[in-house]
């Protein structure tokens, strides 16, 4: 028995955001495809993405910033194309509007890409590239955000956290999946820190004068630091290009400016990448499948952790008992809730 | 005046390399194609991969394992694919036969792949991403090795060193490029402190048992480490998987197997992705393209480098000036070489 936390199925999950977010004014559509995603974080024990972001998405929505009803507009540049605008509403709408042509496209062509313009964006990538890996196909995803991030040898934030996500279909099992951001640590991870008033660990930020740092506060004012000094910078600078400029939009630099001090979700573009193993694997399916396994067994098998195997034991125990949620963040949620859903939970 | 060194133009490095090749087996189509890689490496003072690679290519070549001559096949398995069978010859004349294909498509469908497979490879990624955006097209480029590397938290080597290679072109000058080895550092470079007898730095590598080491030898015979911790382990994963059996071919571990000790040059497939900003711009060709400028210049207007600015201002000093090349190499090299090549030089 826990009084600290509520007990609810994945089912409630989404059904309490989803009223949540129809509540506060979003669209059906983009209630399902936000409430699709907030459950997955809460489902996969990703605290920052589950149930507490519902409060971020209504508080943002009251900023006046997010469309929250906006219909993603998709067109079709090239047969291995699809391009979604997504009108300043949130990207989620967006991608799976997006998605069902960027399998097509990639299973008729071998690769293919789903450029997303133009949306507010706070989910993880991960539900993204599994999605895409669930069809068979390998994807990638990567956004730029705000600019937060100094490029290695550098003392002014440039570039964004910049996640990079991956996934690879295995036979029978979930994906290989991996998401992370191109800075040293995410931002929330320093904002914790500066909440609790605990030093960070040298390397994650750089201070206003550019000299290395321990305290948060100092850290976010500063800069933050790449992963993997100028390598981890140089990916970096890849991602600002590619879900950039390449497809038409913004960088990192460009959503801070908009933004202007408000502290708001960035704004900007996503590039997603799609490609076929049947169609570039030289008709070897069986062959291939077992090579990638072999390499993938050789990882697991030496006790090296695979990325994402927490997310899915979190996940095996969430689809079989549900999910603890805590009473603070319970009762927050419900605040902003209709009686309807009240009652349902 | 220099005694030491010999003093070569660009044309001669060519003309020496292209001439040594013939001489020793290659075919005229392989010999242009190396010769040219071999010059770019020596205009741009990566000693690793200028002359110095003559030595290894015909070295290897009297392995018997590399075909001196092999044409590369080339299939198109859909209009946005180009896949191109090495046959165990060298991956360069694959790539430079490919080339056209890839961009013609890229500049069709908005983003288009080139599969090289059942390549051997010893040449940096950096000329091919490079070749890309000559073509005003965005270029990625990656390749797995031998298996020599441990994933984060593991002990023994799965991944090869696996460079990961970007290009973007730039208005009027020199594109973006980076070409990083996803391992710590190059091989080469724990080999270059074995030979010198000197201590490696901590994170480079680890010893058989696993644990940390700053001896050389006993890394080599360990496995060397990644950079970035988890993020390039997770990086290096993906290169496994998307140059491997994505497009039908090897793993690191597979090339590994193959070579079988006798410390070869790995056989593999190479994947390279070519994007089209004109077609995934909207429309904006002029406006992206300054943001894109605007974010490199706000990195190297903070005085952080950019990769690949050592190599560009050594090339402008090639092209002006030609290259010195160090006697004991060029003797080295002019043992392999034809009477007419030493008359030319």
């Amino acid at each position: 028995m826990n009084t600290d936390h509520i007990h609810l199925s994945i089912d409630q999950i989404y059904e309490l955001s989803f009223d949540v977010l129809t509540h506060n004014g979003f669209s059906a559509a983009h209630a399902a495809a936000i409430a699709k995603t907030i459950t997955a974080g809460q489902r996969d024990d990703c605290q920052s993405h589950g149930l507490y972001r519902l409060l971020v998405c209504v508080r943002t929505l009251k900023t006046g910033l997010v469309d929250a009803a906006a219909l993603p507009l998709i067109t079709h540049p090239t047969p291995a194309v699809v391009q979604v605008d997504a009108q300043r509403a949130y990207s989620l709408l967006a991608f799976q509007e997006g998605l069902p042509h960027l399998v097509e496209k990639a299973k008729s062509n071998g690769v293919a890409v789903l450029a997303i313009n133009n949306c507010f964006h706070f989910s993880a990538l991960w539900p993204e590239v599994e999605a895409i890996a669930q069809h068979g196909l390998a994807g990638l995803a990567m956004t730029p955000s705000h600019s937060w991030v100094a490029p290695a040898g550098g003392t002014r934030p440039v570039f964004g956290t910049n996640p990079f996500a991956f996934a690879w279909p295995r036979p029978g099992g979930y994906p290989y999946v991996f998401d992370f951001a191109t800075s040293m640590v995410a931002r929330g991870e320093i904002e914790l820190h500066r909440r609790s008033g605990r030093a960070i660990p040298e390397g994650w930020a750089i201070d206003r004068d550019g000299r290395p740092t321990t305290d948060a506060a100092a850290g976010l004012d500063g800069a933050m630091l790449t992963f993997g000094s100028y390598k981890g910078s140089a990916l970096s600078t890849m991602i600002e290009l590619l879900a950039g400029p390449l497809i038409g939009d913004w960088t990192s630099l460009q959503s801070q400016a908009f933004d202007n001090g408000a502290g708001g979700t960035p704004l900007h573009g996503e590039l997603v990448i799609a490609l076929d193993p049947d169609i570039l694997g030289r008709g070897q399916r069986a062959i291939n499948a077992s090579s990638a396994e072999a390499m993938l067994d050789a990882i697991s098998g030496q006790g090296a952790r695979l990325p994402s195997e927490r997310r899915f034991k979190a996940r095996a125990v969430s689809e079989r008992e549900g999910v603890w949620v805590g009473r603070a963040l319970y009762d927050d949620v419900m605040a902003l809730s209709t009686p309807s859903s009240s009652r349902r939970t």
